[in-house]
Parts: structure tokens; sequence; C-alpha cells
């Protein structure tokens, strides 16, 4: 088993800040959009076990390492805000 | 739920190749640690949809996009079998 310990940090950030991000829809697949879309744009971080994921999260207690994953995932929020396609939003369309 | 398609394929690729690698252990641990050291060389391709894999796939058709993704993989093999770090190699230390 391996796991991208990114994944799990930035689906946490994600889930903490979604409220403040001023997104456009906040159903699942748009979060999943907002979610592929900045790990995409995120330097992978594998493990082979979950335990080991806090050794990754804790490089993300630096101030600043964890204010570019915010700024990433601020960006990518407002791609995905600007053009939703889930069901929710397009079956108007 | 989101998923790195790289994931998925290069384990494909690894399973495919793994007794032509010269591969000092080949136990779950070892193949686990060349995965994630593989998949941190390489760029990640999340998707919200494991039918959306096939997409990424495609594009691995290519034989050049495929034999940079095996010199990777083949690059991190050599790394794990030059020092393994699983249970069974290191008991005897």
């Amino acid at each position: 088993m391996v796991i991208n310990a990114m994944e799990r940090i930035m689906k946490d950030l994600l889930d903490e800040y979604k409220n403040r991000l001023q997104l456009s829809c906040t159903c699942d697949e748009c979060l999943d959009d907002i979610l592929a879309l900045t790990l995409n744009k995120t330097h992978p971080r594998y493990v082979t076990d979950s335990d080991k994921i806090m050794y990754v999260k804790a490089e993300f207690v630096d101030k600043q390492n964890m204010t570019s994953l915010f700024v990433k995932l601020a960006e990518c929020a407002k791609i995905v805000s600007d053009k939703p396609t889930c069901k929710m939003t397009t079956k108007g369309e």
C-alpha cells in the first residue's frame, strides 16, 4: 500500500477552509475537482504506511510551507468556482 | 474521491516487469518502497473517478512516454535493491 501524504493534508486543509474560500458550489463533486486540481499542482509525497503521514505533516507546521499550500488551494478553488462542472450547476444549461 | 492515475499505471508496470528488474528482494515491503519512490519522482495525474484513469493511461500508449516511466521505475528499483530495508533482509543485522 502506498499513500500520497499530500492527499490527506490537502483534504484536511480544504475541509478546514472551505467555508472561507467563497466557493460558488460546495457539493462533493466540486470539492473533489478542487482537490484533484490542487494535488496535480503539488509535489507528491508518497509513504508506504499511513502512520508515516505525520512525518510529512510535521513539515507543514512551518507557516511558510503551509501558506504556499493554501495559496495553491485558493487558486484552484477559484478556477473551479468560476466554472463549476457538477450536475447541480449544469443541469439548467 | 480522488485517485492519482499514475499510482495505478506505475503499479501495473511494476507488476509486469518486476521479474526482469533484477530485484534483490521482491517482498511486498520492497515493492511498495519502489512504487513510493517512483511516484514521488513522477508528476501526479489526479482524477475524480476511477473510470477516468483510462484517459491518462491512453497517453502512455505512446512509446516514448512509457519508456520514460519505465526508466524512472528501473532507477528506483535499483536504489531499493541496493539497500533494501524490509524485515526479511534486515533481520540478520
